[in-house]
């Protein structure tokens, strides 16, 4: 598989040895929502917490986020657990304040080809994940994170999160293939969403060993601590309780594939 | 077919018995071209001059338009014609300075689904043309423009551009039935882009033929005094020398289907 | 638009200036419903009547089809109103028996790439219409139509029927641009079938008028006398009692392309 | 991950603890090619030996396969290394006569809905491998299995294969979420076929380990001597050479998973 240059966000390098979890609500509701899941996915391993604070939701009526708010929560709930923060941001006015509680900016699907916000974070040097459009090719993916590393900005780590095809008992099809395609063709770190490509939590674990299988750098899983109450992506969401029994399967194939993947304390300390 | 609530540009009423044309090239390249494309585009019965100053690429290294320059040719080649301008907007902070240039607002297939850009034009009331994600629903479409409507910006009108398949040997497949469901379904004009659907000049006539038959309220045709010099687009634009016997062609359908459409000056004159 | 050699069924040329209107029921289900369907499409111009025998259904819990009785009924009924015949056949065994009630072989959608049953209809000499698979390029329908013509066949129609995308409002997507497409790469006729595009009846009106405008050289339709009563394909069927307006609408589109279409006997005779 | 009812080939148990793979050439071609496969896949623990001799090509002028004499060169290559035969029946007349050459039936892709072989299949009590339809979904894909069933014969094995999208950079895309999906819906066994999906040697690897990781009960593999001298397939073609570093990571992945994989017959006598 190709090798690249791994992309550094504080103190976690992304495509070295170590697959690297993230991993979290799709939105942050509460302070109890997200202390509660941070908690429990630092100790199985995930190095960093994912949550939204502003969403980009298809219908208007749909919950928006919890804005400035919610990524206070996200700091504090990482920091309580030794961990980097990961979130979508929306808007180039954002991204100075951001960065006060975003460790790592996500570019979401529906934002891929948003030409301004690329260049803007492009010129921030923030380290940026870009998930792919879930209606574009390869070719455009690789395109889009070339407006970010042309203004100067050389940490970029591209996330494959499934595309639109005439299958609809998933939500997406997991691209297994762009993995290392894109790898190769960019030589950057590619991780893998397994929760938006399933759509339903039945099919997240086998999604999330093939995105390891398939050699990507690291997972993006949503969980929840109760699922049938989330304001967004219910039905994805990895319920809190199986989220350590995910982890010690995916550890299990990131050896198989000569990697690795930070332990679980909780294993450890017993 | 639904009948739909029709939306006003300026003079025009966008939805009622006419169909709409709107014509130009790709992109605003020089005074002498956007002059030459007004002038044949008018006489052939196009009420709205198109033209892109701030262009959406795949690529960082493509051409990415004249910027205000653009816009200002713009306005004068149609103000020389007496015709209305239709032209993208990228970014919420063009709103304000665009209105003295573009009629009718265009938010490109790329931006479908911006939310900061969608509640900002639904804020401004500026006539707005929200063409379809070439990887979007009809559903999701639909609920885009209901963040421009709930903003309080009645004016709303949809632009069917083609969706991603896997056939290629057009650079999108033309959803002709999406056309009368989002009529139905959101009680606004549809207008049909054949240019970006063919993706090359040659199948241009049969699909703007089908935007018509299929119950579009207009079209946006894509057109050049010289294809094979143009910057952006080039195999997709009908030379302005054929773009007369196109209308020809265009008004005789709308008729079959009891639609008018503006009438040839040329023709009216001789 | 691209000119290509007629293919003659008994007395009718497909591909020449009249677009040819075949019409009837999914399945022929009793010599009640097979008659009253003839006695209306003849009258209102179509010159083939149209009806399965030999089902492919998804499900081998679905209605097969009448087999070799319905045909006998296709036969007669089409005999009473001087119509031709237009059927499936689903192997390569019963096409000598075939010839006595089927006038023009369909192969469908789901045997295009049959090999053995193209090369029989190959070496049979019945006229062949192919349909194109719905998960096939273009590029491969016409390879597929290569097998039946190298065998010594050169009488074959293409049939666009819609394509497999992610949008599921309708059923299938209509491939307009395929017809002209395919028309200049075989340089023989393609008819379009707006039913199984469309899926529902709400829909086939457009797709039927988009058919003609984009060069189609006939239609395929699907009616019923009483839809919800169908044992197949109801929720596409065109009522019976709707389908003169249907046929009215879409002559004045044929004659807006400078086509024709046999008239009504009833609007001839009043 | 879900459990399934195993389908025993012969003495080779298919949907139990041993994920079994299925290598050789897509299409027998001459003696020396198919001996010297089973030999190199035989080693790596492969079980079955793969080989076409009846092709269902997309053009008419390509290489249709060596008949009924590649079967027998298959049958004494396999019995020469003590391994079981798969290979695709185009028709129902092939299957008693197939019988004394083929252990396992192959139904091609584009063979998913022809309702008379799936039926012939249904009542040879030979057992079936059903590839997917590259344009199907699941649930067609279920009901054509069912087809089989439905006749009498319990021993139906899925393959999946990848489904055509819009992304071009492989041939088709790998639908892993289909495994567990497809295992749930019917209780039997799916195979992955990484080759056709990856349509490049290049991403055969990726694809092959996905399809392990995702629950895949086996995998079914081209490898050829010399892929550049391949009459047909011969870009997706693993080099045998490569074919036993391939077998050593897949041994990997599947131990991660907790199943195993024949062992490799060198590295046992080393």
């Amino acid at each position: 598989m190709s090798s690249v240059r791994a992309v550094t966000v504080r103190d976690c390098a992304i495509g070295g040895a170590e697959v690297v979890v993230m991993a979290g609500p799709c939105a942050i509701e509460s302070r109890e929502q997200i202390f509660e899941a941070a908690e429990v996915v630092a100790a199985s391993g995930a190095r960093f917490l994912r949550g939204g604070a502003f969403k980009v939701r298809t219908s208007p009526t749909a919950f928006q986020g919890l804005g400035w708010d919610g990524w206070k929560l996200l700091r504090e709930a990482a920091d309580a657990h030794g961990m980097l923060t990961v979130s979508e941001i929306l808007h180039e006015e954002q991204i100075d304040e951001a960065r006060r509680f975003v460790d790592f900016a996500q570019i979401g699907s529906r934002n891929m080809q948003n030409i301004p916000l690329l260049k803007a974070l492009g010129r921030s040097r923030m380290p940026v994940m870009l998930k792919r459009g879930f209606g574009c090719t390869i070719d455009e993916w690789v395109h889009a994170a070339e407006y970010i590393l042309t203004e100067g900005n050389p940490d970029v780590v591209l996330c494959e999160r499934g595309i639109r095809t005439f299958e609809s008992a998933t939500r997406f099809t997991l691209d297994v293939a762009a993995v290392p395609i894109a790898k190769k063709r960019l030589g950057l770190p590619v991780l893998v969403d397994p929760s938006h490509a399933a759509g339903n939590r039945e099919w997240v674990e086998c999604l999330a060993l093939t995105g390891v299988a398939c050699g990507g750098d690291g997972l993006l899983v949503e969980t929840h601590p109760e699922p049938s109450k989330a304001l967004s992506d219910g039905p994805q969401a990895v319920p809190l309780g199986d989220f350590p029994a995910l982890m010690e399967k995916t550890r299990r194939v990131c050896h198989a594939v000569g990697r690795s993947m930070a332990g679980s304390r909780v294993a450890a300390a017993a």
